[in-house]
């Protein structure tokens, strides 16, 4: 079989920096702890530097779903409203859920979802950590590649992150 | 625990068709082969009149996995660029995929994906159908539902699609 996975190198790896510490939301695929199949919700997402972080509902389903099996996936970089979106770059990352403090992350979370003052604090609300662990990156039609966390580190400036949506 | 879970009406299903029938890529969710857990990737998304279509590489990770387990998961709905995200209307589709000959579904493929005559006859290209069973919908907070199979034709006026992205 064709190996389709290119050599990693520093563009990629800025790449894949810029799409996970940008993203303010993603696809979160869990396992459906009664049926055993794949379920795909979009989830608001976070970055506290070297995790994202989920702010979920504990009366959701993926939050069940997340507490019964912590291995999920999660999907970032939208694609632009125009031209073909397969070529427009996307990770996915292949995570495992941690339940962290969302208080010590509230400053944060709060600056990147201006909305999110309003339900925040509900006693339902509570905060996920993805460490990330291997993670493809696919740039584009012929730009596919597979990186691991020391990727997200390995010689790279830090780029700011980008603003909430307006 | 509290049922978020809103009665089925017309508006709702009116809107998920027009999530469904419209969505041109969405995020695919299987189960790994290897490691049994959740894969999310971006995905070109048809529409056939009754059953989403996915037009993928037979050298993809992600066809590999639907071969072994063909119950996937497919979220549609692309949020806007402004706003909160979480405010657009979303659609989970908990279909089972089947294997279909993609050179009956041509014409409508190419229409809805104008770049994909460069790789649609590719030797290693192929298509499943995704028949939608139990499909939640969440129309943004507070907007959550339950449809399966039947909402979909129940008692609609066919929408027109709307076209690819310029």
């Amino acid at each position: 079989m064709t190996n389709l996975i290119r050599p990693t190198d520093d563009d990629a790896r800025q790449l894949a920096r810029n799409l996970l510490i940008n993203a303010r939301h993603g696809a979160l695929g869990v396992i459906d702890p009664e049926t055993g199949g794949p379920v795909v919700t979009r989830v608001a997402i976070g970055w506290d530097g070297t995790a994202a972080l989920l702010l979920v509902s504990s009366l959701s389903g993926h939050t069940t779903a997340i507490r019964a099996s912590p291995a999920t996936s999660l999907l970032v970089g939208q694609p632009s409203l125009w031209g073909d979106p397969l070529t427009h770059p996307r990770r996915t990352l292949l995570p495992t859920a941690e339940k962290t403090d969302e208080a010590a992350h509230r400053a944060r979370w709060q600056a990147d979802h201006p909305k999110s003052g309003l339900y925040f604090d509900f006693a339902d609300f509570l905060m996920f950590s993805h460490v990330v662990c291997v993670a493809p990156l696919n740039g584009g039609f012929g730009n596919a590649f597979r990186l691991g966390p020391q990727d997200l580190t390995h010689g790279l400036t830090t780029s700011p992150r980008s603003p909430a949506n307006p």
